[in-house]
């Protein structure tokens, strides 16, 4: 049991910490933290939790992950409903109170997209449903890769809560103006519900891309990199 | 002794680098460091003392950690009181300097609110008691869940600075528009005596709220995480 | 052969993060991570590539990387053909994906100058084909030692990742506006292919200058700091 | 002979970095760096060569450390005239290169300030010379207590280069408008050495304030954290 409240934990920070920060920090005046700080949050989230409770659950935090890991032999197919459900009630939790907080700001007056992801028109620059499949596909596969390698046999102990934070740091540089970055089913349903409308409706490419992203890194990884 | 001194010093640190960033820098002309730059400082005061003193002391560097730990079983209750009063030591210090410093720039005029805490027409960006409340008592929750588990037997060795000094870089690039960022009764006491007024007058939710969260994370990480 | 995909995907991740940062995401309205944010995106994908896949391949995802170890001795110098096709095939995979996102964006006209290297009139601010030849051969040159330096037998053991990646952030941090930073032929070539005209003419520089810098670190290192 | 080729290289690699990022990078249209950047950028030279060469030569890089560290009873009186000679010729050096490239951009007319340090009329803030004093002092000596504590024997291993590089950042983001940041009178004087007039008259006080906080934080260390 304590490995379900370590996912449900670590994916309220992920979501309460990365879309938190991009709804009261990302846009406020001049001094706002704009995309790079939005990105620093999001890879701290993680690596904080990686290391506060990485080594309970394994610290995945993201159904995509859970999948991924599983393609690639590190993680039992039994465990992927508990664990995928335990990180669903965690990102929705943390968007209440995220809903909560905002919705307590003097002169509120709607939560527009929330922090939902989307392509086509909903996305921030206007990248279309091609882009935005490509860009979380690969960037999952990617982030999949790193998180493989990095926790492999060989590579430095103590580390792997660095290079996976930071990664995932590194993807929000790179791709919230394609699809404000999902890379986290978790995370897009969490937002989609309370964005709802043409959100609710695009949230299936935010299912199907960061997981196939992830499957095929797990195979990748096995075939190319963890045989003898 | 040395452990207090240990205390005295950190929290100075945190008080002279987290809000001298932010009345020095935050704001300076197009080149200042807005809120990103005031996060990482912040953090880095935290990062950079855990390194220096945190073998001497535990390196707790403010109250509600303090409290966090004793709830978790890490800390005695009777060095409750005399860590607390070294870290409002090195804070109220801190802050002395800094007002020293801010007098001294030419056309200074007034420390207006220093960088003090607040809520409702106190909140940078109008977030009311409630939203100030909640995003307190859950980021300081979540603080001691990282600093709880960063620290734990089975977290990878000499990582817990870099995980507990990010962290509170990642709560400020949530929360500086909520209430300034406290999470820290230390922090927010040094500031608030300086900058007076109603400042000093919410200055009671920047102790009740973070000691709360903070209790109640060493309550959940007893029940949830630390037992066999 | 699994070290010819470890530099394959690592320099695909280099030119797809550091490269796609700087054209999606730099100068996204005022919210843009600007040059801090790519610089850190650059570093990140080294880093975290070093943490995947680096106790494979050694992590050089870059022809002057290859050059330097060589000159240092430590590298054997008949893998330096295979690794440099690895790397300029990495390279320019991943400028076709940025290609493909890119043109798949509202409104889209041109990819100008993608983010290609250049000096004279295509140098950001305007910086001769001398002071482009300087930062890139110094920048290179110190880039290596402290690869060189940072993976030695004394150096303290699986921080070589963090200070590697993180050096190329610095190094992008003072230099994008001489050159737009390369110290990485492969980059560079990846670039110059898809920008085309006079990116292309200009390419030379961006081998020479970087091989260059980095086998006279190989040498200095030797004689300087690796002899008893 | 090859710990004063370390400190050479360690401290030119400081003042190319940091303070070419401050020249090339800081104000670069809205897109440049800012003094977050700059901030970075310092914490990164160091970090980068700590790692690289800090086992040859313990990785002062600055001669305030130097003298902190015999204060704290860490390093011998005899070496200090060579390290200092060392980090004086390697500053310079870099010194020389940063002046032959920004001379060499389109349009150069002055060098202006270079990136020199300053109070009072030259101070970017307006900042007084007790400010700049005090300022200066305190920072230096935080400095040296963290470099003091994290390469001490109870310390974690391996992580003191984050430590150390990362609070010269963290010093950066609170003090730039002060003084522009010294803490470092090697980095002072190879910039005011080309700024000259009244930067060179004022150069003074970036000798004395941060060599005499380190001297006291050496004392301090020893009297209070270091006994048994």
């Amino acid at each position: 049991m304590k490995r379900y409240f370590a996912e449900l934990f670590g994916t309220f920070w992920l979501v309460f910490g990365g879309c938190g920060s991009a709804i009261f920090a990302a846009a406020f005046t001049e001094l706002g933290i704009g995309f790079t700080g939005v990105a620093l949050a999001f890879g701290l989230t993680v690596l904080t939790m990686v290391y506060a409770v990485g080594h309970i659950s394994g610290g995945h935090f993201n159904p995509a992950v859970s999948f991924g890991l599983w393609a690639g032999g590190k993680f039992s197919a039994k465990e992927l409903v508990p664990y995928i459900i335990s990180q669903l009630v965690g990102a929705i939790l943390a968007a209440c109170f995220l809903y909560l907080i905002i919705t307590n700001k003097a002169g509120f007056e709607s939560i527009g997209g929330f922090a939902a992801n989307g392509y086509g028109n909903l996305s921030p620059g206007g990248y279309s449903l091609t882009a935005a499949f490509i860009a979380e596909f690969l960037l999952t596969m990617f982030f999949l890769i790193i998180i493989l390698g990095a926790t492999s046999e060989n590579a430095p102990k103590g580390f792997a809560g660095i290079a996976i934070g930071l990664a995932l740091t590194l993807i929000h540089l790179i791709s919230i103006p394609i699809t404000n970055t999902s890379v986290n089913p978790a995370r897009s349903m969490s937002q989609a519900l309370f964005a709802g409308g043409e959100y609710l409706t695009q949230s299936w490419l935010f299912w199907i891309a960061p997981i196939a992203g992830a499957i095929i890194a797990g195979f990748i990884y096995k075939a190319l990199f963890d045989k003898e």
